[in-house]
């Protein structure tokens, strides 16, 4: 089966089920002496775990990562960084009831047409958990990317209506991790924070937008034509579980503007070449120019709901499914350490590929 | 150098730049046997082609494929399909002017940071004039998707502020292309026409909106985590020259909806099963449930624009590059058959690597 | 870091060391639905295990498998297949006589040179143990193979000058595996065990060739050009530790040979094509005829061994290696598991790239 | 179709058929600023090509290679390679009389059996004029290893029972260009011109070896596991047209030696680790070691004789094929410059690789 791998020459190759005995997977691509800073690696997990606030699902899950091969007290080898996080919380008998059941807008049938078999509990392979390889795979290459100085931050820029109008520079980045909701204009989170409230009360969900913002990257990531760098950042974050949309720099908007306004000239800063606005997201012709690249991405309300709802078992008939268990009402404050990984991924990545060529 | 291939089993390295000798691709996956209609593809090459009505480039580039191996009279035996567009308007005396300087919102720059050395002429490699692979190879996987009765149609659903609000259920596709800005709205496309011949005598360009519809794809297209066909599709689009944006299904509005509007109601209806609403876009858990897929694509106004710009040459002085030469006014119409080349290309592949399994 | 996958479709990454905490890997393209005789598999890691007989080294390991992801009670999901070896016999201070020192004829040197770190603990990476990963995936692709008839069976045809003249087809191949040394030819195989006791009573150790035998493989597998069935078969062998050469069908005998010796006349026997002798090994081409495969693989004798040897430490002193441990004084009874899983990784991958064009 | 490409970063893609337009491919991985001097990567071709001695087939094929992409003025630009051979010598009707019928020891059964359709003309893409591909794509990597002092040189060491015995470091191998045969004992090349002219004449074939030494190889190169560069060395090998075995260093002779004998003791030499003997053939754990890198190639004799051969035809009729055409007597001569460039693209895929983890 295809699918389980990102990567080039930074390379994840993932494994693992919800509810099987883990979720883990092979980091191939990382530097021989790296120093594996676990304190940092756990801290990315806990900012991903379920049931670290009240907005979140309260499934309790501890999530500790062990690295089990590709190092020798946690100093990189430069051999195949294998790990898992062993799974605890394997209530499997909670889900004998949807055995023969196709959740709405889950992945259930879709799996059951394709394979003819599938692990249901909990979603198997397609549940969220399998994020955890990504934020691992993600916080090892941020520790690669550290050295070059490249910083990323993704933030919540959007949970249902409630939106964030004002642009990146005018926010001070750091204050989104000291709020549950993780938007960085403290009033707005507060508001998002009492929304999502609600929508928990109601058993229901809601979307919401991560944005995310890369400084310091070096000119030159990312490769012509198939693999330019926006491309390749658009397929990770797509990849991860209820992302509907992606959108870098001007994005959808500049749909609506003219040549004119839209092109970013170039001007000489110190020596470099600078550009005074920056539509460009940072990239031009899908190669990284030294701007600050930015991207959003479109999270839809997680389908797992506390309401009943009509559907069909695999038999083909039509069932009403009754709610249960616990959800996450609004999926996008944990997403923002997986939207980071991916980008951690794709940029570590892109540096590696660089390297072979110069 | 990386970048230049596209697809798994169904796969495309393309090669060639603006204005070298041409721009070809060898194509890996034809079914053997297959017969290579050289009139469909000819036509889809066509519909590409600069120089086809008054709001596109006037360029004339006749761009005749030719097919260099991987066939006998036009039957694919199984082995490579390499084909070339042999380049004609070769006037690379043209571009004597910008051999030094960096074109606002081109890649220009970032070429040369990254490779220290590149070809000028017209872009180069990183000219739209690439996408002609795409096309040739487009056009192939869909003939091969023909005997799955799949259909892919795109068409143009916003011109700057000019926005198709329909839904595309609403539409006759059909119509989109007997217009030629590729609107399938009769009285909506006629206004698009008279504001891109605007934008185009004041030498600006304008951006837009591509939106693309498949039709029977099987069910069970797409791999699981990072191969979701979503995901797939979106790196295929936002590869394609100016595109900002990508979403599929309920997309970035989906970050404003509740759990209990989103979610789509499976029903039986003659032994299959289907989906009353389709805000999943036809993928679920990133694999085709046999719905309609539908996505859009954003793309940006077209940086080569006929005013005087300001911007830095080679040695990082400020200068103001003269307006000078040709362009495009709006690039969706022609980016229309790109778009569902690329569908067709992932869609291939993706039918592909499900035979291999079963 | 490269070179830790092997196949296309059937693909293992492998992952571990000899003395961290284990061996194993992910194996994708399993078949959904496949049944895992974990009695099967656990049985090739028998035959692989050090300590089986007194010609191996005296080590004991039990060498149990562990399947981590991608089944539901022992059968095959699709998803990716996770496994490991959990290392029991992890007595690592017994190496730290050899922390810097470069052990002739061992990828101690070039490790140091190529990574600048490297777990020295019983060669790490470069451990003749990675060739768990292997039989394990081996295994798996066996009872794939199973299903299409094929057999793949290994032996002893070499040991030292001790030589099995006769062909493959004169013996009575599953007496093999009835004996320590694995050898086909009961006589000769008491002969080798005796030699193979003295060299171990000698602290030496002797090389010797293993001899595979596919029948039953369907026509069509191998493809052209760089991925010839038995170029891929040569590189899955040559990648095996201590193998030094590949040879197929008449080998390194046909430099010898005129054509009108060596060709192989076709005929038809119950409307099938087949070949009246088989110098070509059962490959055309580069793709399978129907004909049994064969090919011969030679081994060195291993490294190790227990006699003092003169060699250089990391500082680059020039310094006596006393000899230590316990060591194989043959390798090749172990590994004609080894080459057998090679085998079936190669033949499952070709079976599923083969369905994919069909 | 799967096999049409070789390496990873330094990679070429081949296409093309015997009797079609041409021979050609895209080589990815040129390092950017590269010069491309004509007259070397013709030299190389004109080294292969046919009818450059009365002991190779009396073809005449100018083969002259144009470069379609990726470089301005001769100087790679990084951008991918493409480039073509245009077949001259296409006289399709000679081939009319082999369209039904499979050649003994050919690939025309497996390729009818694997694709149902075949390009019967010459062979199609089975033929060895697709080597033409590998000699540029080796030709341009040679350019590259040059910069690091690698240097690169086959030899023939054997024509049917006529063995070079000597070891290569007695020989001059700079002679071995000086003769048609192009094996580096005069003495001897004159008995092997001598011989292949009888088996010319009398319209057979004959196999041989090729030994190749590559000199000055960095430390380092290859990958652990699957990657080691003799497993890639041996499927580069394998892969080149009419190849039986290979082996390097002490190869199919370490079978019959002792580990006390065998193994490689190391000393220093000018702060340089060395070892006093190189039965390792330059590569320990699958990783270069800085001695000489050595391997021999089997070549059987070429299908293709000029005597009737019993043979099937398509619908299963046992049939005579009459003697017809022009042929190859022996192929190594024409082997060693195929041997050589394969082994440039395995090593400039080696070095590039080593650069993206350093």
């Amino acid at each position: 089966m295809a699918g389980n791998s990102f990567g080039t020459l930074y390379k994840l190759t993932s494994f693992g089920e919800s509810h099987g005995r883990g979720i883990g997977g092979i980091i191939e691509g990382v530097a021989p002496g790296l120093v594996l800073d676990m304190d940092f690696i756990q801290g990315e997990l806990d900012r991903r775990r379920p049931g670290q606030s009240r907005i979140t699902t309260p499934r309790d899950e501890s999530d500790k990562v062990e690295f089990i091969s590709g190092h020798m007290d946690h100093v990189a080898t430069g051999t195949p960084l294998a790990f898992a996080v062993w799974n605890k919380d394997q209530r499997s008998g909670d889900y004998d009831n949807l055995k023969d059941i196709f959740r709405p807008s889950h992945a259930d049938y879709t799996y059951e047409a394709k394979y003819g078999v599938r692990d249901h509990r909990g979603g198997g392979r397609s549940s969220a958990r399998e994020t955890i390889a990504r934020v691992v795979a993600g916080a090892v290459a941020k520790l690669m990317l550290r050295q070059y100085g490249v910083s990323i931050q993704a933030y919540v820029s959007q949970v249902g209506m409630l939106k964030l109008e004002k642009d990146y520079r005018e926010l001070d980045l750091s204050v989104a991790e000291s709020n549950i909701v993780r938007c960085p204009d403290p009033v707005l989170a507060e508001k998002m924070v009492e929304y999502i409230d609600g929508i928990r009360v109601n058993h229901d969900s809601v979307g919401g937008i991560v944005t995310c913002i890369i400084k310091n990257a070096p000119v030159g990531l990312g490769d012509p034509v198939f693999d330019k760098l926006h491309a390749r950042l658009g397929q990770a974050m797509l990849s991860i579980n209820a992302v509907k949309g992606f959108e870098y720099g001007s994005g959808f908007g500049a749909a609506e503007m003219l040549g004119s306004q839209h092109n970013d000239e170039f001007y000489t800063e110190g020596g470099k070449v600078r550009s005074r606005t920056n539509n460009s997201g940072g990239i031009q012709g899908g190669i990284s120019n030294g701007e600050d690249i930015y991207f959003s991405v479109a999270f839809k309300p997680v389908a797992t709901i506390l309401k009943d709802q009509n559907t069909v078992d695999k038999s083909g008939n039509e069932v009403v499914m009754k709610a249960r268990g616990r959800h996450d009402p609004c999926v996008v404050p944990r997403a923002v350490p997986i939207v980071e990984a991916m980008a951690a991924m794709v940029l570590a990545d892109c540096v590696l590929i660089n390297k072979s060529y110069r």
